[in-house]
């Protein structure tokens, strides 16, 4: 199974000036796409926390997709980190040069110019319709922090990266008493080496209290999971059960 | 300056299948708390990952704050993994073992028990109107992943960590090219001794595209820095500035 991590950089999440959407929308994508998604890291604009987020979860990953910090500002260091990280210099890519220098004309800064900028051994993946290629190094796909374009730019470069499908069913009860069904829940996880999570909250009387996911990378073992699940119940407890589904749906 | 790290611990985080609502809403709140937040990272219901976040992030700041993973049930494991990562037993805290048989009963089962276990050396806070207190293990805050819970208690035990106050003004700018300003904001930046941040977005025509911010501790260098920017940003491109104001407000 593929797995990935994700590191979002940027002082503005951290002070809650902006809320991320970048991480949960990939979340999302990446369980669509079968990719087991181990951590999300929310970094600030420092070097040095960049280079050591990339060191520690790039060996432990199949892949890193970096958000934020690409721009032409001097807050803009997520390129640098990423050379640092990997010990390598940052080389002037003359196609992307002549890109910006050619769109910018006469207002072409040095600032612009940065951009031009790739660590030494950069893919420039131009997949889909792009209009500004996403940096891979290594195992690390370098994507921007404004949303619209981390999606368009997420999309064209994950989509070739699938590996597989997730199958989910849930049961929603009408208590919100963990305990009474710990040891339930337990004992199916182990016999159907499936994954059982079990999420309270608080609602309206007749409205569920906690639902139960059950997944697995087959269909079988859920059904089963869920069979066994309802056969331990209290059937009073009980207010609805999905049918079997693709997770992806 | 107090420095905090955010944990936020469950599946369903990583799955897509719920979005965090934890982690911004305490990047806010330690902001408003004057507390430099320095990382949030989600982690699976893995013992070994959790342990390896808490090891590493509790040395480096001076408050830790989980999420999730304190119930009754097997994915349940914050509460191990911060013992496994202080390298402390487990033991049974006989008033919360009591508040538990008292409250559940003939009902009360060994899952509902487990949650009368704490790390040695655990802090329990009553802070506020609490009915069940917060552990403290060390720097580290252990806190519900139900959003309204993880609020109450928050509040309940940070209000006293208070250590100081940001100061935040924003200048409007009606195009997206970062390049234009990137000198002057970086010469600011070091002159003055604030932070500046530069965030842009797609908008409508006439609608702001880059919002420039500056922060710091103290109004005065906040201020002075908003009068050297606008010196050097070209006047048509500006469409507003904030008033100087309490980044709390």
């Amino acid at each position: 199974m593929a797995t990935a991590a994700i590191l979002l950089i940027g002082n503005e999440l951290l002070s809650g000036k902006i809320r991320d959407e970048n991480g949960s929308w990939a979340a999302r994508r990446l369980r669509v796409l079968g990719i087991d998604l181990r951590r999300v890291v929310v970094v600030p604009d420092v070097q040095a926390d960049i280079v050591e987020e990339l060191r520690r979860t790039s060996p432990q990953v199949d892949y890193v997709f970096t958000s934020g910090g690409v721009g032409p500002t001097h807050d803009d260091i997520t390129i640098a980190a990423v050379a640092a990280a990997f010990d390598v210099p940052l080389l002037l890519d003359a196609e992307l040069d002549g890109l910006i220098q050619a769109h910018f004309g006469e207002r072409c800064t040095d600032a612009h110019r940065r951009m031009a900028q790739v660590p030494e051994g950069t893919r420039l993946d131009w997949s889909g319709t792009l209009k500004w290629p996403v940096y891979v190094m290594r195992n690390v796909f370098i994507l921007p922090g404004v949303p619209s374009l981390f999606r368009t730019k997420f999309d064209a470069v994950a989509g070739s990266l699938q590996t597989g499908t997730f199958w989910l069913r849930s049961i929603y009860l009408n208590h919100m008493d963990e305990g009474r069904i710990a040891a339930l829940l337990r004992g199916v996880e182990d016999a159907q080496l499936v994954s059982i999570g079990s999420y309270p909250r608080f609602g309206a009387p007749g409205e569920w209290r906690i639902r139960l996911t059950v997944e697995a990378r087959d269909p079988a073992p859920v059904n089963a999971a869920i069979d066994l699940l309802l056969a331990g119940l209290d059937p009073q407890t009980v207010i609805v059960v999905d049918a079997a589904v693709d997770a992806d749906a």
